[in-house]
């Protein structure tokens, strides 16, 4: 019965992935239609094969095709073929990665990942591990300065302890006002520093606002570098942050979630990073810009060994962790992490590396900057839209001019809907300055200049559609 | 090419599932002669399928087999199929569960598996998350709790507020140690109430504790009872301490990863988790007993609809979450959740929910207890094995019984090692009182009390060996 039911899904996905991309985006629909279709109320318990694949193909008919060159609404799409490959397997395989014993081969592809991620970095004595995100890797940059900060903290907690101030740029993703609140250090604490006109922190303010928490007796423990900011795409200069680290004595960590793979290309890490390898602590998404599956982050401390485990350790584990090393890198990856159980990422993380390798990750993102500026000159010579801010490196946030008459947010906002609506295309949207903006990335490695002339075609056509009914 | 590499994979997978029953554990061997195997130190970038293909082989072959019989080392071991299947269907469309427009089949089920679970454990305007595990799922809970009993927290962090304390079974799950770290809350603060002669929470010793703690000033605010603890499996009494919170008005939540899942059951139920309905939290794995693959966890909280988000939500969230309504359920399940990018682990909940039911699941279930007498009785009729602490429900912790002359704790940790390095049997290990248990639990539904009959010929034959050579 088991093969019976794996070569029938077998067939299924092999008909998916030969039309996955030639078949358009899922039909869009809302909450309620879609509901109805899938009678997710039908009576269970019938061990019914042909529900169950009615389901599957529901699922599969239903829900975004995210390796279409039409679906831009986040920042990753299409997977990589060895990754999604390597996620069958682990899930067919039915393990986890906390125990040496329970997963040896994921934890040694790993533990190599790390190792080889920690060099090229140049993280020296530095100690890495996978998350369960960026949120995750953020929130465990974040205690690890905490506890280092404050002595104590582990065992007596935050009570009488000095204030803690942290640093971001006010465009820095919200896993960070996520992780003050998670860690008991209060958002009002997480001071956000207005960013100059190229969505730079404005280091000037950084450090009029540090000096100022020092005059006030609280401690300066935790700045966090946003390497390609969320809406803007905007690097924060890693070099200025650490001269004033050198001065002020903090903890500088940088969110590469979205831009931090760049480091892997020379002459984007020279631009973008420069100065990364004397940082503290960064975190990158291999699920984003290099198209692993979901999930793959990365978080990476320097210096530091063994501040995972003095970070993290509590509690009895000898009925898991049976007969752990005092290395560095302890025999079961579990000792060193917040959770238990752990996902396997390792695989197709280990899988995608050896296939593509670093050359092959950083050519991929250096296309995309050069698709990036080629979108730009088409907005630029549009005279239908309008590029809101410069563009910083792979984000484009730009808008359809409307007249006067209209409001350009909402007109903007429903020419994006349409599209959705539609089917036509999914694209992000975004905030700067209170103007709601189209936020275009590319993620997909199929992407031509040819594409981005389609979408911003269809953009322009429903936009002058939606003006002409308006006016 | 794309379609090429799916079949070359659905050949070997069908190749392996076909085995898998049949084939022994993978062959055990340590770090360093496995690295060997595996040369992970290979140059990468080749984009070279073959290399691919032979580390998918290496990692089939030497990753145990977590659905052959001889796999009991963790508290999960063979997945269901419709749980593969759907895993392995989300690894191809490739989305998250984050928001609506990108997973609007896998939230549409996500929310109807929420409500099924409120409605079954009997939490009337409740709501529910799936998160990453139970570690992440316990520390959720718990940061509900501090938010809710410290007003301000969330803004201005745990300065200058009224410390808190937190109460566990001294035998409660590590990550409960881990929440107090993570929170701020500090480790002296959880008080390990001591256990009874079953394993369970001493509600005499409990409710002392707690009146000193009021008595120094301090807040009463977390109880987990703890449904199924790690090693003993004992269930702390709900009842009981359900009576306590009446009088002093704390968070009481039940921490069922391990044995949770028995509340589907309703003989267990009444057993085991008498008065669920009325405690504050509860969380449970469906990746451990009920058998889905790994990971899928779910946080249920009682009342108080609207505290995840009112906990959780924090920064700026406009450039993912477009149109969120103000229902409970909001569109989106990323804004009630502490993650951005969220896995989609509704799917294979749902397929699996719809295949089995509970019925399904809790006939699983009530069989594990069953399996769990009889090997009790093997225990306690065998000459050369003891039963270390009573059976409480599903797990046993006995050991092979050692002359004087022998430390029992080396001689069973060590016979355990050898069934392991034999690749014969893994079984995991716990202490009870100083003493080194072999912790024996049942979670593969093909399991009878034949397989049960041949591990402990196997660890008797195994031990006497041992015995042999050191007298």
């Amino acid at each position: 019965m088991q093969q019976k039911q794996m070569n029938r899904l077998s067939e299924l996905l092999l008909k998916y992935n030969h039309n996955q991309e030639n078949e358009p985006l899922a039909k869009h629909l809302q909450e309620d239609d879609l509901k109805k279709i899938l009678e997710v109320e039908k009576i269970e318990g019938n061990q019914n094969w042909d529900e169950t694949f009615d389901w599957i193909e529901k699922y599969l008919s239903h829900s975004p095709n995210t390796a279409n060159l039409d679906f831009s609404n986040r920042m990753w799409s299409k997977a990589t073929l060895p990754s999604i490959l390597a996620e069958i397997v682990t899930a067919t395989n039915h393990s986890d990665a906390s125990t040496y014993e329970s997963a040896p081969v994921a934890t040694i592809m790993e533990k190599y990942m790390i190792g080889e991620m920690l060099r090229l970095v140049g993280y020296l004595d530095g100690e890495g591990q996978m998350t369960t995100g960026s949120s995750n890797a953020n929130m465990l940059a974040m205690m690890c300065a905490r506890n280092l900060f404050l002595e104590g903290v582990k065992a007596s907690g935050l009570y009488g302890q000095k204030k803690l101030k942290a640093f971001v740029n006010e465009d820095a993703h919200y896993s960070l006002d996520k992780a003050m609140n998670i860690l008991g250090l209060g958002l009002d604490n997480l001071i956000k520093i207005p960013s100059d006109k190229d969505g730079r922190m404005d280091i000037a303010l950084l450090e009029k606002s540090i000096q100022e928490t020092i005059e006030n007796g609280d401690i300066v423990f935790f700045v966090t570098a946003t390497s390609g900011t969320t809406v803007r795409g905007a690097f924060d200069s890693i070099k200025q942050i650490l001269n004033l680290r050198d001065k002020y004595n903090f903890w500088l960590h940088v969110d590469g979630a979205w831009g931090g793979p760049a480091f892997l290309s020379k002459s984007l890490r020279l631009k973008f990073l420069d100065h990364l390898e004397d940082t503290d602590s960064f975190t990158f998404d291999f699920h984003k810009m290099p198209g692993i599956a979901l999930i793959c982050n990365m978080l990476l401390i320097n210096k530091r060994r063994g501040i995972f485990k003095s970070t993290c350790s509590a509690g009895t584990t000898n009925y898991i962790f049976h007969g752990g090393t005092k290395e560095v890198l302890p025999k079961n990856l579990g000792e060193f992490s917040l959770q238990c159980g752990r996902r396997i990422d390792s695989l197709k993380l280990f899988l995608d590396w050896k296939f593509f390798g670093a050359k092959g990750i950083s050519d991929k993102i250096e296309n995309y900057l050069e698709l990036a500026k080629y979108a730009e000159k088409i907005i630029l010579d549009s005279s239908n839209l309008e590029l809101v801010v410069k563009r910083e490196s792979f984000n484009l946030c730009f808008r359809f001019i409307t007249p006067d008459t209209i409001d350009s947010n909402e007109f903007n906002q429903n020419l994006r809907n349409n599209l959705l609506n539609k089917s036509i295309f999914m694209v992000g949207t975004g905030v700067v300055d209170k103007q709601l903006i189209i936020r275009y990335v590319i993620t997909n490695p199929d992407t031509t200049k040819k594409d981005i002339d389609l979408f911003f075609k269809k953009f322009e056509c429903e936009g002058l559609k939606m003006l002409q009914k308006l006016l």
